[in-house]
């Protein structure tokens, strides 16, 4: 392992990060699922103070609250990645992210948005953390949530 | 394999559940493609009668339409895998689902008609059932379908 | 290798197909991501003279114009496979395709346009082009941009 790796959850400590307890769906749905390597994350909705952050970008929202709120998606998935993996050092990569955002007709910049998540995950792990990524924009998001992302990573096989 | 897997044919049978043939798409697509041990099913699209369900969330079909229409894509999607697996019980998980809702603007229960399908995988495959999943609303959907949904499993190695 | 194998880049020179450089994103997230035999490719946005094709189907552009944007896509897709590959010969199958076309709310013609694409990578890639799909309408795409793509590919092993 090397020294880098060691240091995730000083580096969350370091941006004070404290990550939520996993969600856990009420549905018949799971909040991650693993095979082989790759851990399938569930899409997670925007927050604000626990409860679902409603709103449109570009009807009531701007872009800098959708990289807000797009952070605050990335720290959720990496408290629920800490919980598939057991220790967030056991991510070798982040994979692939999709990135949704509740989008006005006139709203073009889903990939601005998603860079508030993607910087996170960055700074956080490293070199593990580019990703391959999709964002754009979708007509509503459960909850009326202004942004969800969901994710795929991978973790160390040994 | 359990005695659980085993019955995976006989639930269907107690549910009343017919499998319908795998769709062969008209384009230079698959239903299915495997890697490894993953099966990567294509947007299966909401059917009524054998032909596309049209229609819109919030706009005409309400959540149970949508809930309906769900299972029964759901019940289409174990079709392909029956086709792509051969037996129902290679199936050791149902990974990830994508579920894509034709919504209105105003409508925010994504997640709600998404159980549609994610409560019947659950009663068919029971402890291989729990799924990662995304549900967002969309602005369209081939021919107009109220939903669509694809699908990642996993199959057994041996 | 089979000899069909062998003729990739034939078969582009015949197409009067040239691959672009691959479009190192601006942001904190990559091109591709290789994890196993599998390759994840970012989404890619329609471009036209080397800028964003913005547009919408339904109003604007017609399903022809989505369907070349679509084609577009697909060898902006594959100069990726071909970096990330090292050789497109070492692409053993189009895994999946997720097509999403910018949609006024009465397009319903989003598999038609997805065909531009999967047409192209069955006619490059012989029997390893035809690949799991989903394609949908979205309510905007980054850049206003008419249809983005994105891929899963699997790699040979050996």
């Amino acid at each position: 392992m090397s020294i880098h790796s060691r240091s995730i959850y000083d580096t969350l400590k370091r941006l004070n990060i404290t990550l939520p307890p996993v969600a856990v769906p009420a549905a018949a749905y799971a909040p991650f699922v693993k095979n082989g390597t790759l851990i399938f994350v569930s899409g997670h909705i925007a927050k604000r103070e626990g409860r679902p952050w409603a709103g449109q970008l570009g009807a009531g929202l701007n872009t800098a609250e959708g990289q807000q709120a797009a952070r605050g998606i990335a720290i959720d998935l990496i408290g629920t990645l800490h919980a598939a993996a057991g220790d967030l050092n056991n991510i070798s990569r982040i994979v692939k992210l999709m990135v949704l955002v509740n989008s006005a007709p006139t709203f073009t910049e889903q990939h601005l948005v998603a860079n508030g998540a993607s910087d996170l995950l960055v700074e956080v792990f490293g070199d593990a953390g580019p990703h391959a990524r999709s964002a754009f924009g979708v007509a509503q998001i459960p909850f009326g949530s202004c942004v969800e992302i969901d994710l795929i990573a991978e973790m160390k096989t040994d």
